[in-house]
């Protein structure tokens, strides 16, 4: 970067459902940071609740707020101390940056920081913007041959990642994802990715279905039809070792449970429409079977950069839908239509 | 033994709630298994249920049937084949025997085995008899010092040390247990053989909870008070790391996954009640927490006898009641009544 | 099998370096037994070992002995009791049989059993000849596509796969192997299905380099080339996390040791040819790091199978020579020559 | 602290073999640091090698240097940013500081970091002084009723508590440890804390075996005897599960590791005296056990400072020596003399 620039474009979230494109100071990389140039920037399921909603639960935006957390893009400024990565890298930012010191960093468990700083949840804003400034560590080196719009699609497969070393996907096992959404897809390809010898799907949407197919999954069925559990069961040849669900529905997340066989274990990555759930929980006892959950990931990238880079998880598959940061507003707006599963916006 | 029995005397469960004495054959012990005199049997919830209702879940009693699976004994013949104990040898009695060749047994989760023979649960009888066959790599050897009735005990106490194992219970740890009947105790008893640092118990019957004191309670709690999650938070000093769900309750259940911290495990080792629990999985996903559960035990005799023998698990205190087998009748008529724990019957 | 064969051809060891054909009695299955007509066996180092010195370590032959271990064939016969098999069915044997009852038995470790029989260790016969009886939970059914020649080699990957699992080899790590005879290539195809990122091999014979760059290697190095660890740290881009020692060489041993990086394992898979070897404490203990070793397997064959026939591991590159039985003295003469890595005899 | 001192004390090793006490500006906590007035310091043996030879491996003092890692003592003046600490609070002092940013630190395996500072390690000094400046999340708070002294013997019982995790020691395990230093007892109190049923020790001097006896062995071994391997075997009964080898001798090595059965692991805690040790891979091979090592310590102060402050840990019986700081000289001149274990300055 021949001069730095002092002004960037940020698409902000003004109030609920208005979102504009604005004009704030470049960020400063401090000690041990870098400057990242964003170049693409993935749009989540919760950069859509918090647009529509302006909270998540307990997190509310009270203030003029920058989404997105999936952001790709190259280093333009090095912070004091940096050394290990130079100017014109490209990278992935990992977009939550926990404070090291708690004893759940110290046990390699930081995602359970409780004094995590996250990009795009409050009062931390996000990456819909020209300029992040990133922990050095945090600030992941994209392999040669991944384009940026590919670089984005890095953290959602981290979710899939996490989700299957906490479900203990093995290699050979048969698994089970529930839904077909961009999170469970990231499960189909990280599953693949571990090794598994066939991923099943059950996804309502014809669509998402499909698409599951082009992506290579083993097998896709209608969670809506009747006696979708038998048939699953059949076509499985066994009831499910691991079950990642990824959708969030009570419906799913009930069936997902009925569907383990013994010793086997349900991860819950979608997070639940409801807080209480009615669960079986005789069935899950008389099979010795578990309920995990993720929350995000920890030292998961390098895995999901890996998959990616070498073909193993077509990323690209993803993207639907590619906008300029100017087009925030009215792609915000389309969010959510049929026909598509991961917008991105290219900068 | 001078001269083997032929008869023997069983107490045999003719319908619900109808219990005599019978005279029946005394079992010839095949090969590699070792005929046991039976010296003490414990009553487990399972059998006043069976007792009670006939049933339990899609396991019906069809025919006059003995229950009875917490037995210590002394052998008396030796099957054909057996080298490794001699007749004379006082034995815990591990009640169930697997098939020992499924792909559950070969992998050592022998508990999962689908073709497991079970003390008491139909179509095979029980231990409320004097004399049983048992193969002999589940006829234990008690260490001196152990009586009859404590070895009875040492069933249930595997059952709390496979579920600390399954918890993960590791030393220094704060465990809660939920439920202060004899499962919940043994849990209390083999969490602290794990070496956790405090072990506190919520019981609503202050009869339990005192004794959960005496056996060593870091503390007890009555559930049904107002704010008992906050009081439990407020003297734990944090939330709980694992959690051994014991009562089966199902606001137990729901008050034990409110409890658990970043990263926690809940246990579920009491049989739920209902099938169908609502639980919260939003607070479950939001700590990373997870459910597991147990199902029976599998390589944890050695260890509950261990500890029994070497006094760290007091097991004597579990029992309140002893009936000879004479009294099976009204000994089954009065379990549950109030300021009872364990019920044993001496032979 | 219309009519049952009485009568077989069995390639006997008489003596050291003396093997004729003769004719022995076909088994007759026992229960829970299948009898295989054997259509292919591989010829192990230790069968070469074996047939040259008569014995290995305190196993030693002291009558006329058929070798062999690793063999695939079809079901003729079925034992009483058998239900799960039917008779046609293609089948891989796996080669020790378990006692199914001590404590390594019951805790999954069957391959410590130390009543485990196995196929041509001494007393026990092996697999040179046209029947076998065989358990049936050891007679993996092998699925379409797989010739009985990859059948055979289903064996020593499985061995690669064991080590693989003792090696925490993770999806996306970095693996070298030392060693590229069919164990070492075993190592490798089964740390590729492991979903190893990249696997590098140490080997002296520029044939057998050959071979693992031709079976997809990510490189190959000559451990004979003065700084050959400084070349491979430097083409590994940094220590390494697993060695797989497949060659048992005093040197190659040593080399694997000061290879690993911090937190690493090298998994001692090749015999060791002495049995005290000086290995690097220090630099152990500096990198934390620690030595594992494997011996045989348990519950690895679906596994391998899978990998197999999924294309994955490529078994059928193992395979440089075939021979028929009547062949056998002639085949085990040329054994170890150049150019060859493994010989299976077609029945 | 009614006003802060600005000089302290400071034993100062001037060369190899001469030590004296001189004055040092006391040191400034720095932001999430605090002030610790030194109470107590164990001297280590590495103290003693650095004191004698003036090096330790690649680890050269070529300095003035201030020894000493095993420090207890009191908050008085807290750095910026401090909250969960307060001034006058006891505190053990875990001596290794990571950088908290690189791939060791960020999985949880901190005492792997490359970046490390660590008390008394050159470049860094140590703490036979009377102030250190400790990052606040590696001073652990000290619960009532341990003394300084025991505080300071809670870095080496972590060493032991360390082991024993990465050893897998169980409940109800039986652990042989080699070596009845005071490394050797600290393995032996934490193995029993983790919850072993029998620790035995082998150890040449009968001093020391006296001492571990006193703490509670099951078992104490003169290795020098005839036939001790055999002897060993005898008395536990079995082979050993785990062997913990805290001598570094060459002869206890490999004795230790020809004490392992089946599925074993021998975790080395011993700092080796040689380099290249020959070591029996063979008996490794065919036991399938493992060698593990250990580094410091990660994540272990907690587990260490609550088995020292039940009871289960009587560290206090490891002191055979206490010295004012003045008698510095004179202290390291006599360690290692005869019936000595571990000596502590008093400040």
């Amino acid at each position: 970067m021949a001069k730095a620039a002092k002004k960037m474009r940020a698409a902000v979230l003004v109030k609920p459902c208005e979102m504009r494109v604005e004009s704030r100071d470049v960020p400063k990389p401090g000690a041990n940071e870098v400057l990242v140039q964003v170049k693409a920037v993935g749009v989540c399921g919760s950069d859509v609740h918090y647009y529509r909603r302006g909270r998540i639960g307990d997190f509310v935006v009270t203030k003029p707020f920058i989404l997105g957390h999936e952001a790709s893009g190259r280093i333009v400024t090095l912070g004091r101390g940096v050394q290990k990565l130079a100017v014109g890298q490209s990278v992935c930012v990992e977009p939550g940056w926990p404070c090291a010191r708690c004893e759940y960093c110290r046990a390699g468990r930081y995602n359970q920081c409780p004094n995590i700083r996250f990009l795009a949840t409050p009062p931390d804003d996000g990456a819909f913007c020209d300029y992040l400034a990133v922990p050095v560590d945090f600030a992941h080196p994209m392999p040669e041959g991944l384009s940026f719009a590919e670089g984005a699609m890095i953290e959602p497969l981290a979710v899939g990642v996490h989700a299957c070393r906490k479900g203990d996907v093995h290699p050979g096992d048969t698994v089970l994802v529930s839904g077909c959404g961009p999170i469970g897809l990231c499960c189909m390809m990280a599953a693949f990715g571990m090794g598994a010898a066939r991923v099943f799907l059950s996804e309502p949407d014809a669509f998402r279905r499909e698409i599951a197919l082009e992506m290579g999954a083993s097998g896709v069925f209608d969670p809506a039809r009747q006696d979708s559990v038998n048939l699953l069961r059949e076509v499985m040849g066994h009831e499910a070792q691991v079950v990642l669900e990824a959708s969030g529905s009570e419906c799913a997340i009930q069936q997902s449970i009925e569907m383990i066989g013994p010793g086997g274990r349900i991860v819950l990555v979608g997070f639940p429409h409801k807080d209480m759930v009615p669960v079986n929980l005789v069935h899950l006892m008389s099979h010795e079977a578990e309920v995990k959950t993720v929350w995000r990931y920890a030292n998961d990238f390098p895995l999901a950069i890996h998959l990616a880079a070498s073909g193993r998880a077509p990323v690209s598959k993803l993207i639907t839908h590619r906008y300029p940061l100017e087009q925030a507003a009215e792609a915000m707006e389309k969010m959510g239509q049929a026909h598509s599963l991961k917008s991105v916006f290219e900068l």
